[in-house]
């Protein structure tokens, strides 16, 4: 029985209301709450540990795969292994996300491991998002881990969201790419209160032409602290970009440590970082506007983080 | 007596011909080959370890003070200390460089701690060139160190280049900015061979207005690697910027490990690297003038470093 915790939990990870269409697992409290597997995606949960499988079929084009969990419960914490075995020439879309209701004194914490394996020439959009809420003092965690193999031909577009409300994270996202290969990665994520997150990201561009970007948007409010290691790896002929841009307020820390490597003349890497306040221009246009002050703020934080 | 070796050297490093006007010191396979005061510029041997005490007085303006160093036997291993006490109000250039000509099978090294104490409000414009040559088998070493504090308002402008020939350099640049103070470091490092390189170097933006700038420029041919680590830390209302190109070549390795930290909301920082080969367009272009393709690379390194 769906709670209205459970529900604005789900919409705001996973933009779920109702019943999913299509293949999906619902993990709740390190149960599952509801799972549907369908022609072409497969998803059977594993015996010797949390987790489940998702096997989707070559040439399943135009599906989506939806597997958000939520904890709301306080002192759950859990660790998760999802595989995803993607054969060729697909092209999906899989949602995921977490959602954190705690109320209570006891830390929640999920920690995930999704690995995915992608056949030749599929194409595939993943998307997650981080949330937590509750009025309790117990912590709200999640580490995330993602490792992801792209066959020849392969791409993967990777959005994620930190939007607000996790205490303690550790994002760890490693990509291998194959011959022209492809691998976009949009990160966004918010920090707060003593909240603190660290990314660490490794592109490896192994495939001759594999192409590899990483947009990294973060915005570190009040006492929080943030770090990033964003590193790209060039091993033949390839292209990689990695771009980071970093809004800093209140009494925030922010470090920003890229590193690209070039094991091959043909590799071509770039990278840019940025770090600063929210320009005094651009607020004092919205207030002429008619905006207070703090709404021109959340008006320009929406925008960078959107 | 000079020799055509030491001439050579020293026009390569600190592009002097006959006897350097202003203050001096030249150091030689480890003794002291040439020293002079000025009036304002104080040069004395250090009692207790090798090395000089420069001592510039405040106001002085204009002046230059040459310092190099060259090694022309094989098997000379040294650790020198140079500190530069330089008063308020100063302009002043000076001049480091250090040459290595080895013949021989044993290897040559200098290793160097330059030390400045710049003075509220004074301009400082350091220079420092590494060369190597000879065709002995023996390695040619150097591993500088540069520790910068700047004052109130006072300012290094710090070129540094390799010019080829160091079959293994490990830098390591530490500069302080207190208030107002600006720090811009040119960095310029060619490898060949089987050379290795590597550059740390962290500024730190301490006081409020402080500013720096780092532009790292590399090349890497043959089999040689380099690793750069430029750092730059806010911890006030500042500005800075790090800017690392580098062309790699033929088999070389190339890693860029910049990190920017921004312990305060005021600080503005931003990085920028790049790693690539060549473009083929300039190339091309060089080459339809008439010149080789041997002819044209080299033309286009000499610009990139120059």
């Amino acid at each position: 029985m769906e709670s209205q915790v459970d529900r604005s939990l789900l919409e705001k990870i996973a933009d779920l209301i109702g019943k999913p269409v299509g293949a999906f697992n619902i993990r709740k409290d390190s149960g599952c709450d509801g799972r549907q597997s369908t022609e072409h995606i497969q998803i059977t949960g594993k015996e010797d540990k949390p987790g489940i499988d998702i096997r989707i079929k070559a040439g399943t084009v135009g599906e989506t795969c939806h597997i958000p969990v939520i904890i709301t419960k306080p002192g759950i914490e859990e660790m998760v292994y999802n595989d995803f075995y993607i054969g060729e020439n697909c092209d999906v879309e899989i949602v995921a996300g977490c959602g954190i209701h705690n109320c209570g004194a006891e830390t929640s914490r999920h920690d995930g491991i999704h690995t995915f394996y992608v056949g030749r020439n599929s194409r595939v959009h993943y998307t997650e998002k981080h949330y937590g809420d509750g009025d309790g003092a117990g912590g709200r965690i999640m580490n995330p881990q993602t490792v992801v193999y792209l066959e020849e031909g392969a791409s993967i577009r990777m959005d994620t969201t930190q939007i607000r409300g996790i205490d303690s994270t550790k994002r760890d996202t490693k990509i291998v790419c194959g011959k022209g290969a492809e691998a976009v990665i949009t990160e966004r994520l918010l920090t707060h209160g003593d909240q603190v997150a660290e990314s660490d990201m490794e592109i490896v561009l192994d495939g001759e032409d594999a192409k590899g970007r990483v947009i990294s948007r973060s915005v570190a409010q009040d006492r929080s602290s943030q770090v990033f290691y964003p590193r790209m790896v060039g091993n033949a002929q390839c292209f990689g970009h990695v771009q980071c841009d970093s809004i800093i307020m209140g009494n925030a820390k922010i470090r920003s440590i890229p590193a690209i490597t070039a094991n091959c003349t043909e590799a071509q890497l770039i990278h840019e970082a940025a770090i600063g306040k929210i320009a005094g221009d651009q607020l004092l246009k919205l207030e002429t506007l008619g905006l207070t002050e703090e709404e021109a703020e959340d008006c320009i934080l929406k925008g960078f983080l959107a």
